[in-house]
């Protein structure tokens, strides 16, 4: 790149990020949810899922595809059971709420289910499934939105990159979290290498004729992870979502339905309470054990380390806790005129 | 193969199966219920699952490794909450247990999750989340059980091959299920290409020093799918299963400790009530037409069809239920000489 990122100090861009929400209409609280949510993808250096998309959450408030003011109705029609209504709240807000709810159940029931209703973007998964392990318990979230991906043996994009995250609380060892998309490369690991002029790998993507590709500026559709492993999971997750709460996506995309193509996505909050299996603090000790005995195996290769799910993410949260936030300067840019736009202002 | 596979029906093989069962001192419906998950795995064409798993199962009772007249116990600590002790029945009877008792408290609380600790050889998991679809629940599997499978990044055998099963009901279509290890090839299949004289994919096996390779003779370690994603769900899976119900194979494993290696596995089944989310009718009509989106869409190559999860296994299943169920010369040898073992005659 021309020129170099702009590193920001964490608080100071949440402030940002929070008063443009709040200048955009959504609540004081929900502004700050939205703005842990975004900078929490970034100081894990997640950046695809951060501040880099505060400009498209404020056009969908415009454009009606998201509301700044939802009437969240949370319904419980059995004791584990929840339905998240999120009128078309941004993901965040609906996903946290949808979180917590799921804990609050599953510390009674044992084990809980939150099917999310009509949300957008629902930013890094991994984030909510965090708060489940923070609180003593096993947190998993799946979303379904439109398709953006192959499905195995098919041309062209037929269901969506679909992502999974499971948190597992440890001991000294904090968070245990897998967060990863069905698809064989993300959207923007494509973005990169077409930015870097380098090939991607073979079987990761397929061209706008749904044909096999390695050129990144012709790649349009990312393939499935692992082949019907990855496509079959998405399609599973649009059931599981989508078609559980009656707001089905696949299908009318692919019916050309009218707002078929609209960004929208559904969710599942499933919390698991540890302590209704055992002692949680032993649980936390067998952790520890378990990932330990993985971190020293021999790695696969010289000088390379065995990482641990989440582990990578962990680690880039700490450092720029301290040192801040490297910031693009398009993204920059394109920060500042959307804080310009709802009239908040931007220091130097 | 020199000799050709000899066609048995399935209801001789089923009867053959449930004989030797009951003559290695299972209960009637105990060695019913092996016999149902074991001939599913041959009908679906998932032979590796199937009956040529019998004479390790009476081998397992002989040896204590498994136990034919198991103690098992179903607490439920929370509404949502059960715990299988399956004291080392064989895992077709722990976990069918596991499932219909999750089923049952799904219709009370809307969703359950039932641990199944200390069992043995699950089978085809796909059969236990297939029985929640067959009664209109969403069944959702997980088994863990003694590393054999790489962890991305690692040398050898770290985690386990720990498969994922997903059942959800269709109208028309009947139970859409996918069914997949977190490997990127079975073991089986490694067998198959050594037999063929085939080398293996690039990065789907690791020989005896931890290092890549494409020879089917040196392949000993299967490399997880999709690498980190693969072994992470894996790693995840034991912590879910094995650590929440206090009985971990992963750590034990790795610190030699005394039966680390021995053959056990734990498990977890989810149970989630459909009707408790909307009408069970509309959810189904909405699954057929979400994968009949996905059937019509064209194929990547010519003359190829898309395929919905389990669709190829339902097909195998109605043609071997009509046409019975192709058995190799040795492993129709093998279970001979396990029936003549325990006093089962065997019609030639």
């Amino acid at each position: 790149m021309a020129k170099s990122a702009r590193v920001v100090p964490q608080d100071s861009l949440h402030r940002m990020v929070r008063e443009i929400f709040a200048a955009a209409g959504c609540s004081v609280e929900h502004a700050g949810i939205v703005a842990d949510v975004l900078l929490w993808a970034n100081l894990r250096g997640v950046d695809s899922h951060g501040v880099v998309r505060v400009p498209r959450y404020i056009e969908m408030f415009k454009s009606g595809e998201a509301k700044a003011r939802p009437e969240i109705k949370i319904d419980r029609p059995r004791l584990a059971a929840l339905v998240v209504n999120a009128d078309s709240a941004p993901g965040p807000v609906a996903l946290q709420s949808a979180m917590t709810a799921a804990i609050e159940a599953a510390q009674f029931a044992g084990v809980a289910w939150a099917a999310v209703r009509g949300t957008v973007h629902t930013g890094a998964i991994g984030y909510y499934a965090e708060l489940a392990a923070k609180q003593g318990l096993i947190g998993v979230g799946i979303v379904a939105g439109v398709p953006n991906m192959a499905y195995h043996g098919a041309r062209g994009a037929a269901v969506a990159t679909s992502p999974l995250a499971i948190a597992v609380p440890g001991q000294s060892r904090g968070t245990i979290l897998l967060d990863m998309a069905t698809a064989t490369i993300a959207l923007g690991k494509i973005a990169q290498h077409k930015i870097k002029g380098l090939p991607l790998p073979e079987g990761a993507a397929l061209d706008s004729d749904g044909l096999p590709t390695i050129d990144p500026g012709k790649a349009v559709t990312p393939l499935p992870m692992g082949g019907a492993k990855g496509s079959g999971l998405s399609l599973m997750f649009e059931l599981m979502t989508s078609v559980l709460v009656s707001n089905a996506i696949v299908a009318p995309f692919h019916a050309k339905a009218p707002g078929g193509r609209k960004h929208r996505q559904n969710a599942a909050m499933l919390a698991i309470d540890i302590a209704a299996f055992g002692d949680l603090n032993g649980f936390k000790s067998a952790v520890d054990a378990t990932v330990g005995a993985i971190k020293v195996m021999p790695a696969a290769t010289d000088n390379a380390e065995v990482l641990l799910p989440g582990e990578r993410g962990a680690r880039t949260f700490e450092q720029r806790m301290r040192e801040g936030i490297p910031i693009p300067p398009k993204t920059w840019e394109a920060l500042a005129e959307a804080a310009q736009a709802v009239g908040v202002t931007v220091d130097a």
